[in-house]
């Protein structure tokens, strides 16, 4: 029987839903010192872990945590069929330097901050079509690395406005496994790429926030379901800013008061750590908050359903130069347990 | 029954083979005038197609080029139930600015001068898979914005090496339909990253000759066939010093010799145009040329059984300055008709 998808849906339900076999986490020092350190696999003391520039930090950091996923699901490498990897980096470095070392098949993505939840709907997809038994994937992001590829030279100490996020130093990997028993991926809904003309690249919470009402509007029709379904729903990295603009514009589209909204954003640092302004943000952002904390709340029984809308902001410096404002897009994905 | 892909394997044989159902490629005035001019649908005049920067025009040349392939096809936008997009651009956005004008859902992509494979490899799994029946696949570059992006700023005139490819403006996009009875992508073989330790950028060619030919064995050891069972075998754009190190590697790897062997980086331009040293390069290279001469002629009869493998240099500037050499990757596409 084919997988359920109608025309003009975005969403894919699965016949054979594939299972988070296992998972992994690790941040960087500061995330470390957040609310939910205790819940990452591994927490860095220093940005460069070992290496001689945050990007080869960031890249290893992906790689340890991939490696760290596979271990944990007591697979071996050669065990994955596939890795689908991206992350922030121009021309997705820290990706295709870990996907070198770890000699795996590599389908390299690019989703901005929603990369995790993309590689997830691609898995999923080639797994329950039968493509793919089994797979692991994965995004990170580096905040140094980011900083002086986004804004301006770290040296230069610039203030950022109190609607500025903070790029989490971080990764998180997923097994996708036909076979496995664990948590599964149900339903996944596509996003389109929403862009309402906001164009200072530091509020990227308000750009993105339309991008993810639009995704859960549209998962929730294709579903035939309320909101109140799922007993969380997770966005990815809209900040306090975004997430109080998605709120309104969840009210607005008339979804019903719900209350169990949180954002990977708000979630991961507490909001007095220094520097944090509106929230976090970055690849690893929404990444690290599903394989550390959500993920293991699932498996505790403390969440059944859970609906994880990862957001991206799909901009650049030179987009921005040229006076672009900033597309965003926001992928929803389904997981039951 | 399930999709034939074997444990150790990196190739996946479709049961119910996606067909290519319309395409469509456009490209800049230096591609026009090459030998293959009159094979793409559009010979822009210009390299700025309208817009006010090199980089919108790439966004513009490949949203252009997405419309032709849907509107050759005699299908409606609405029709296309995703995209899958990449391009060189840092954070593509090339592909982004695209998918926000055309309102389709997105999956955003990134293999270098490869995606164009990784877009059908994705594409055609997604519809054997029966998760999506019909859905459009495209990929850019543009001279000049990847050029400055890449190596110099282009008012400097720095003279390239003779081991230096010239960045195709060109963009190519595919319609994939699972009720098509068109040229059908009957097996797909996703690359892993090879890095021989080539550094210089200025000889991508030589970087990525390895990964073509480690993707070509795979694929003939997973379908256990010989190289004759294509009529023709194309590589993505290792231009000439590239194709002449394949050759001799293929030959190395007791792969018999092989006369129907072509590469897009050589195809693309006479090598007597201005500029051209090695050859072609960039993601619209090996997009143009299989939108342009490679499915006519598959269409005309001329070519029953063609292997394209497209490569791609998964370095950054940053990657190179931090002293990495260039890792390559290649995806192969076996169509038949």
């Amino acid at each position: 029987m084919p997988t359920n998808k109608k025309k003009g849906s975005q969403t894919v339900v699965f016949n054979k839903p594939p299972g988070i076999a296992s998972w992994a986490s690790i941040v960087g020092p500061k995330e470390g010192k957040g609310p939910w350190g205790s819940y990452f696999d591994w927490r860095l003391n220093d940005y460069l872990f070992g290496e001689e520039t945050w990007e080869k930090a960031e890249s290893k950091l992906l790689r340890e945590t991939i490696k760290l996923a596979i271990s944990k699901g007591n697979y071996q490498e050669s065990d994955m069929e596939l890795l689908i990897a991206g992350d922030l980096l121009n021309q997705t470095i820290a990706s295709n330097f870990a996907a070198r070392e770890l000699s795996l098949p590599l389908l390299g993505i690019f989703g901005a901050c929603s990369t995790i939840a993309e590689g997830l709907i691609i898995g999923s997809m080639l797994i329950d079509g039968d493509c793919i038994q089994r797979l692991v994937t994965a995004s990170s992001s580096h905040h140094y690395a980011a900083e002086r590829q986004f804004r301006l030279p770290t040296e230069q100490g610039t203030q950022p406005p109190p609607t500025a996020q903070w790029t989490a130093t971080a990764a998180g990997a997923v097994v996708l496994d036909g076979l496995s028993a664990g948590p599964k991926i149900t339903a996944v809904t596509i996003g389109k790429v929403v862009d309402m003309g906001i164009t200072d690249a530091a509020d990227m919470g308000s750009a993105m926030a339309p991008a993810a009402v639009d995704s859960i509007k549209q998962h929730l029709q294709d579903m035939q379901r309320p909101l109140s379904y799922y007993e969380l729903v997770v966005t990815g990295d809209l900040g306090n800013m975004g997430k109080t603009i998605a709120e309104k514009l969840l009210s607005q589209a008339g979804i019903e008061p719900y209350s169990n909204y949180e954002d990977c954003g708000v979630s991961l640092f507490d909001l007095e750590q220094s520097g944090i302004n509106s929230g976090a943000s970055g690849c690893g952002c929404s990444a690290s908050m599903l394989c550390g904390p959500l993920l293991k709340k699932i498996t505790d029984g403390d969440i059944h359903k859970l609906l994880f809308v990862a957001t991206g902001a799909l901009m650049s410096p030179i987009s921005s130069w040229q006076g672009e404002s900033i597309p965003g897009i926001a992928h929803a994905v389904a997981i039951e347990y």
